[in-house]
């Protein structure tokens, strides 16, 4: 089939648009893991000019008319041009849809409020952050507005969402955060009762010790590539480095993940480093024959994060597979040779209940995430005002975790940098990951029931195999609901979570 | 004064290039040195787009506007503006005055020629090479033939010589290179003859061992580190790495620089060190208040290398400097501990008659280069063909080094990759930049009496004022023989070196 010419059009200038993208992508990461310091003004500038060359070539009238004209000829396009062609309309509307006037208000409001917040988080200045957080939030609610009428989504708040968890509405997070709010409470009390009473054998000085310099980092980086190449990373194909805080990111062909390491300890960088390669393999298996296309791109957060979850959590803190990393680790640290596999074991294993989400272990941290949640969305859908935020933090951490947050803005309510320069529909994608990685979970151990042999001798090859047909290879082509219907034979629901924890810990 | 609008366009303009160039910058340091092997097809993909963005900008209707209206409006410039906007004229016209047809032909000949050429050298196959080749060259005759009319140069090869070597003639090289050619023959025979009757004290296996592993790279990068910092490089604006061929490159603020290390011998990757710092140093060095135009950039090529030049062989492999680096070999190289001053300055200062310009000393450097720019400059004016070129060259080797390079291609006329692409008018750059190093040096140092007891301790901090003074902070303000002039006495002129050559190899 020939494609028509205004199909060609959005192709090549998609295309343009991917290239603009992989130089920012690059320039980004080399800021957070090379540049010297006295480089930040010049690069800033540039990504600042690429920027801007992107927005004026996504949002020209040519791309509109193309795609208007595109929409009314889609019977010469095949099946998945025609779902190409929904995704670049999508990518479109996104950006062309708000005013410049707003999104350079939103630019400024939030880097006033990022800036001032570094400093006044620390101050526990709740006054002087709300002085600016006010017009972030005044500024997100008509940003919020103006999207819902485009989209036509059902409420304000689920119009931001739609940007980061595309597919997964309000109505359904609700119902999945309510059964956890529910449930966990009595889960994690249990879970610290049955730790306290387990916790004579092993001592904490065998995976984090007091005495800096224990873990030299240069063993602990090689620690890391073997854990890596188990988990099928391909080095080929991407890279391990160090920066400040953990992340992933990349091109195409050319996936690169960071981590960072403590001389005292090394499992917080080792399960880095296993969530990044989760994030890493979904993004190194989307559809290579839509790559540089918006189709061809992750679903959304609450899938990506499912991945780098299902990597950490499911895979790398499962007991069989911490067997193998029990023997990876004798092998490379020095100071690991005589660590015990019960140690390892409860120490990634750990449970607690903690102010910071960023320190929360895998029980305790949807609390810390549905709290958020029901505050965005109160305050984007004008319930609550930012005013409200401190009683209502305080009310929900005394009913999750039984910890007091008044007049601790701290470690409460200004602990999170996403609020500050207007991240708001995010937050939810981290719970909803940790769902939706113990669901898909669930569903390929059955299909694979000898996993635990195969985990305990470093084999996840099926595991790949599995998320690579069932997640990977779509891309944008199904909706997150649709792929997890698929994969599991039902919706993103709580109950495979909380399964696994009791199971976790429990009864194990 | 308030700038008038066309200058400020032009200005936003440039700016707005410079921004592009930033990123193919980081883009192409990146594939050197960072990128893992499958990025290479997206990441060719990428450069090509902001290459393509690159040359719209720059070659667009309205710069010739602007640049037409500023001309007729220069009493509201002041002089560095006049300066500024004819540099903007000249790198307009630079790109914009060959036509499309002819680029992409040069593209592909080039990309065809420098691809064959990389089994053609191997298998010494001239004829296969030569098919090539002929059109490379027709082409590059074709484009220095519009240059020429563009820029009233006397002769087509100095319209191409000016692309990177402006403002030094080919009658000014002509001077230059006849005095080196009569010269330097009689000049490296004495050299040898009285290396030969030194060469009994120390052996070669203190710098260079035959053993695999005497250096180890960890050591050898603390010690290129420490010579960097020695030379005034600022590591907060800049970096060490390595690659496969060392380079030198950067941004505004961030100048990075890489070497290549051999475990058996440690001296030809500090030399690559000192050489590249050199580069780095004049780019950190250019005027800030004119970064990102095309004033603010260096001057050409051959003031370029006397910096690179300068660095690696009027300061690092001086006597007294040398001193202070025997030291930090003593105390950074678990190997060099032993090793006498003597033997160090013995291997900086080796002299042998070879056939590789690139493993060639200072002394014999200049025989190599001159030949090509007597072929290239006789090819491009039309007064011998690319069928003369191997009889040329043998001619030129027997009467320079006494060697024959009849009937061997490979070692011969096919060595360098640079006429391969079409990159003529590049070589007498080495040369001239020797030369004009050799000339700085002397006018510095005659100002600067007691620098060998400065050196010995590793203080070249006038060394940098002085540079930054004459050269570094004139960017293109200046034309390069008015620079060597104001700094020198005279424009650039073979008899420093000469006398540097005849001080170091004959007279110590």
């Amino acid at each position: 089939m020939i494609r028509h010419a205004q199909y060609q059009s959005l192709i090549d200038l998609f295309k343009r648009i991917n290239h603009l993208d992989h130089a920012i992508t690059i320039l980004n990461w080399d800021q957070m893991v090379m540049m010297p310091e006295n480089g930040v003004s010049a690069r800033s500038e540039a990504i600042a000019e690429l920027t801007v060359m992107r927005h004026e070539l996504l949002t020209s009238q040519d791309v509109k008319q193309h795609l208007d004209e595109a929409s009314r000829l889609t019977d010469s396009l095949n099946a998945g041009e025609q779902r190409s062609l929904i995704a670049m309309r999508i990518a479109y509307n996104d950006v062309s849809c708000l005013p410049a006037d707003l999104v350079k208000a939103q630019v400024m409001a939030g880097a006033l409020c990022e800036h001032g917040w570094r400093t006044q988080r620390k101050a526990n200045d709740w006054k002087g952050f709300l002085k600016n957080f006010k017009e972030v939030v005044k500024l997100s609610i008509e940003e919020a507005n103006i999207r819902q009428e485009v989209i036509g989504s059902s409420t304000p708040y689920d119009a931001l969402l739609d940007l980061h968890c595309r597919g997964d509405s309000s109505s359904l997070i609700d119902d999945v955060f309510s059964q956890l709010k529910a449930q966990l409470p009595s889960l994690i009390d249990a879970a610290i009762e049955k730790q306290a009473a387990n916790n004579t054998k092993s001592s904490n000085n065998e995976v984090h010790s007091s005495s800096v310099g224990q873990y030299p980092i240069s063993e602990q980086k090689v620690l890391s590539e073997k854990l890596m190449k188990s988990l099928g990373f391909d080095f080929s194909a991407g890279r391990l480095d160090i920066s400040a805080h953990p992340f992933s990111t990349g091109v195409i062909g050319d996936q690169r993940i960071t981590t960072r390491y403590d001389d005292a300890g090394f499992l917080d960088a080792l399960l880095a480093t296993a969530h990044e390669t989760g994030h890493a393999s979904y993004e190194a298996g989307l559809p290579i024959e839509w790559a540089g296309l918006p189709v061809g791109e992750a679903r959304n957060m609450c899938i990506h994060e499912s991945q780098s979850l299902l990597f950490e959590k499911m895979v790398t803190v499962s007991g069989p597979f911490l067997k193998h990393l029990h023997s990876l680790i004798q092998h490379t640290l020095s100071a690991g040779k005589s660590m015990s596999y019960e140690s390892l074991l409860s120490h990634a294993r750990q449970v607690s209940k903690s102010y910071i989400r960023v320190e929360a272990d895998e029980l305790t941290y949807p609390i810390h995430v549905a709290l958020r949640y029901d505050i965005e969305r109160d305050l984007i859908n004008g319930a609550i005002t930012p005013e409200d935020i401190p009683d209502a933090w305080d009310a929900a951490m005394q009913s999750g975790l039984g910890l007091s947050t008044k007049d601790n803005y701290t470690d409460g309510c200004m602990q999170d940098i996403h609020w500050t320069d207007g991240t708001f529909g995010y937050f939810p994608s981290y719970t909803m990951g940790a769902v939706n990685s113990a669901q898909l979970f669930q569903a390929l151990t059955v299909q694979h029931s000898d996993w635990e042999d195969r985990f305990a001798v470093g084999d996840i090859g099926f595991v790949r195999d599995w998320l690579s047909t069932h997640i990977w290879q779509h891309g944008c082509h199904k909706g997150s609901q649709e792929l997890m219907i698929e994969a599991t034979g039902k919706g993103t629901d709580a109950q495979s979570l909380i399964q696994h924890l009791t199971a976790r810990y429990l009864e194990h």
